[in-house]
């Protein structure tokens, strides 16, 4: 009929970083932002949804004086050649969003927002360049009171998901006390332009703790470091007594949180900007305490600075404390699966006004993950569909009433499309999991009955029943009913599984 | 701290044809989207997601000769040159997958996709580059079992999402219908190249009835058509004889299934393409009867071709049939909300072999659009949330404390996180749509108790009460109680708006 171009086949493939999801997971995936969902709804914040990609620069993906975005996102010209920018986070949008109606805004606003984010990065083991991220943010609100829900809402979020108290905490410092050590320590001082470079540099490596240990971070803090591909990092290029100090600073968590803030007190001496960190800092722990977060699931944690230069005040990240074992039977953590902080600056970028806030990113495909890993997935309630066999295929309208029948009364049902036989249809019933085949041959026909197969019972007992002939005479899995019982009995079948094995 | 660059201020602004949704309108569509999952779930489909972009060549958007992505798409070459596009729909990237994944695929394959897609096109009112489909397929199935099936879906979710029984109707029709049509007039005969495309262009011509009349469409027919802007598209170039023997065909709609098949099967005389277009509509008419779907809810309508070159016979889609007042005082209907059809080829240009397939998309933006025009639109019950005051910014801890107990009785609440008085925080939580604010003043705090504002109640009688000294003195929409009572009492002041109202 079409007539055929040149046959240009391509390939059936993605491309890196990229996957497909099916079935079960996009189900334990749908169950998580339910609860998640229901949890930020029940604090106070409302649903926002933005574009997948912005403009370049409404994003923050362009220097002063680039042409063209700076790196780690996806780009492209619009017809007007516009650049616009896959969203790489779901911080810049908002902002952007509160730019542009900040006028007609409700402030506070408390918004979440769940979806997909690119990176433009180089895909690795469990790194994907496009990710589900769930944000809760509080926008126009200077109290920490604001920064200290954050850290709640995250430690609710972790036993909301079915996380037991214990498997995570949350960590959460200020960066105003690491300037604060800084400015004592002669790095955040003078006019050299090289003076924030070094401060995110500072940031980074400390960022690595846990990755590289104090070793490695040391050496980031100082000249640099060389990885094991032999990669050289320049580093932050401090002294000798400045990383001491910086490492005395990271080493002050452990304990009480009252014990930490007096300790870290003394690290920032009469710093003014340091002593700005302590005060909000303590009032959190005061809040946190207040409300019944102990430390066992909220600890101040000086080793927390999160790697993003736009923070400036609160950062708090979650951490996952349990092991697994990995395919190659090597024990490894999950490590951070959610993080935040108060970043003030970042709706100025638009206005000119500074607009005070403050939120958190849960890392969806991580959370799943480590539930999968530990064996607490959640997942739907859907059971697999009973399938109606089509042995006849000029009564297909006979079974899809049968189907129609299953379905208002709640039952998960479908025909069998396909075009093969019995026993074809069969082996499809099995593996799509299905509990109940339903099959009207000709024998049924004539006596106005259907056959139900057990698919649960029958693969029970065929472990257990090795004599063939047995096994086909008694049918002991299958039962014959009227058809206008059709769902009673199927009802019947399925109660005994009570679902939790469907 | 941060050394400012020379100052560079993005607009805040999104490009056209995107937008920004908040609150009620997300809602909306979760719950939307929730319901036709559910019922997408009842008839045994299983969830696939699929990355947002692919190899431009695996979507199809690739000619044999080109060396750039046809237009339509949004598109960006990977680190490697390769041409990457934005999913202009999820039927594309269901047949890569399938492809893909061909050999260890239970089939036939029942699969649904939710998401949006990205079209690179002209927006204009109501039509966006982004927005949200949702699809179910069945691959692997010869069937017109398959395809009434789908027919059924489409009504079933119509009635499933809130749609009155009369207020949508599922047209029917088959390509190979109309291929007969233009086989006994001589438009699919010869090895003229443009052949293919003359046949899509009465496609597209037929597609445009509702909107251009036949008239219009005779035009397309024929010689082409310019339109009121003054711009030209060059029709089919059918002869008056052969258009009017298409508009036969277009008009043979009307009356009961069995009728109208009569009428086409008198069209189509003996081409055997066109005979065999007839018995499967008949298949598809006799499966709709024996389940129950009448003329009323599914009925065969020649009219319906879609503009798709790749359907290969059954199509269908769903129209609303009410009419509503738009913005300037017109009537107006919303047409087509869904759609679908039989395509055996998509798998193929992977594979080489025909892998015969079937499935239906749901607009998503639209049937919002369309229920909110109704009135019907669906929202998920969450209620305004609670309000607690903060008066005493020393007693920030004692708030979050009622806040807490509040949320852990299952009712939305929230702190005020602003830094604003009294007046303005009651006035932030008239603005939230708040049922109740909750202030603990110096008194109340004297008292151990708190009181509880009826911001609801408080409303109504404002507007009834026009003494300002009586309303003050008698506060009649507020109350006290003890701190300890607080979450019952709110419990019961909730209880009196029975959640509808909030």
């Amino acid at each position: 009929m079409a007539k055929k171009q040149k046959t240009f086949r391509p390939k059936a493939r993605l491309p890196k970083g990229l996957r497909d999801q099916f079935g079960i997971n996009v189900r334990a995936e749908q169950a998580l932002l339910a609860r998640v969902r229901a949890l930020f709804e029940s604090y106070g914040f409302d649903p926002l949804e933005t574009s997948a990609f912005e403009y370049a620069d409404a994003l923050g993906k362009f220097l002063p004086d680039a042409d063209r975005p700076n790196e780690g996102v996806f780009s492209f010209q619009d017809e007007d050649k516009q650049w616009l920018s896959l969203r790489y986070d779901l911080t810049a949008p908002l902002a952007r969003y509160v730019a542009q109606n900040y006028d007609g805004l409700v402030k506070p606003l408390r918004r979440y927002q769940a979806g997909p984010v690119w990176r433009n990065e180089k895909p690795g083991p469990g790194r994907f360049r496009e990710f589900v991220q769930f944000d809760a943010d509080t926008v126009g609100s200077p109290l920490m009171a604001a920064d200290a829900e954050m850290v709640m809402l995250l430690a609710d979020t972790m036993e909301a998901i079915g996380l037991p108290r214990g498997d995570y905490i949350v960590r959460v410092n200020n960066r105003k006390v690491l300037n604060g050590v800084l400015e004592r320590i002669g790095v955040l001082y003078g006019d050299d332009p090289d003076v924030e470079i070094k401060r995110l540099t500072v940031l980074r490596a400390i960022d690595k703790l846990d990755r590289l240990g104090p070793d490695g971070v040391r050496l980031l803090l100082g000249k640099g470091r060389k990885d094991e591909s032999g990669d050289f990092t320049k580093g932050a290029g401090l002294s000798d007594e400045q990383i001491e100090t910086v490492m005395a600073f990271t080493d002050a968590g452990g304990g009480r949180n009252g014990d930490v803030i007096a300790r870290l007190e003394a690290l920032v001496g009469d710093s003014a900007m340091g002593r700005e960190g302590i005060t909000e800092l303590q009032e959190i722990a005061d809040l946190l305490m207040a409300a019944g977060y102990g430390e066992d699931r909220a600890a101040i944690d000086p080793s927390v600075v999160r790697g993003l230069g736009y923070y400036t005040g609160p950062v708090f990240e979650v951490e996952l404390t349990f092991e697994i074992t990995n395919d190659d039977g090597q024990l490894m953590r999950f490590g951070s699966v959610a993080s935040g902080g108060r970043y003030d600056g970042l709706v100025e970028r638009f206005k000119g006004i500074e607009v005070p806030a403050t939120g958190c990113s849960l890392g969806v495909s991580r959370l799943l993950a480590a539930l999968e890993a530990k064996g607490l997935a959640l997942v739907d309630q859907v059971s697999a569909p009973v399938v109606v066999l089509v042995l006849d295929k000029t009564r297909v309208g006979a079974s899809q009433s049968m189907v129609r029948d299953l379905r208002a009364a709640g039952i998960r049902a479908e025909l069998y499309l396909g075009g093969s036989g019995m026993k074809a249809q069969i082996k499809y019933a099995d593996k799509r999991a299905s509990p109940i085949a339903v099959i009207e041959g000709e024998d049924e026909v004539a006596k106005g009955e259907v056959t139900l197969k057990d698919l649960i019972l029958g693969a029970q007992l065929s472990s257990s029943i090795k004599d063939n002939k047995e096994w086909r005479e008694d049918q002991p899995a299958q039962v014959s009913v009227k058809r206008g019982d059709l769902v009673a009995e199927v009802k019947k079948m399925l109660a005994r599984y009570d679902g939790s094995s469907l």
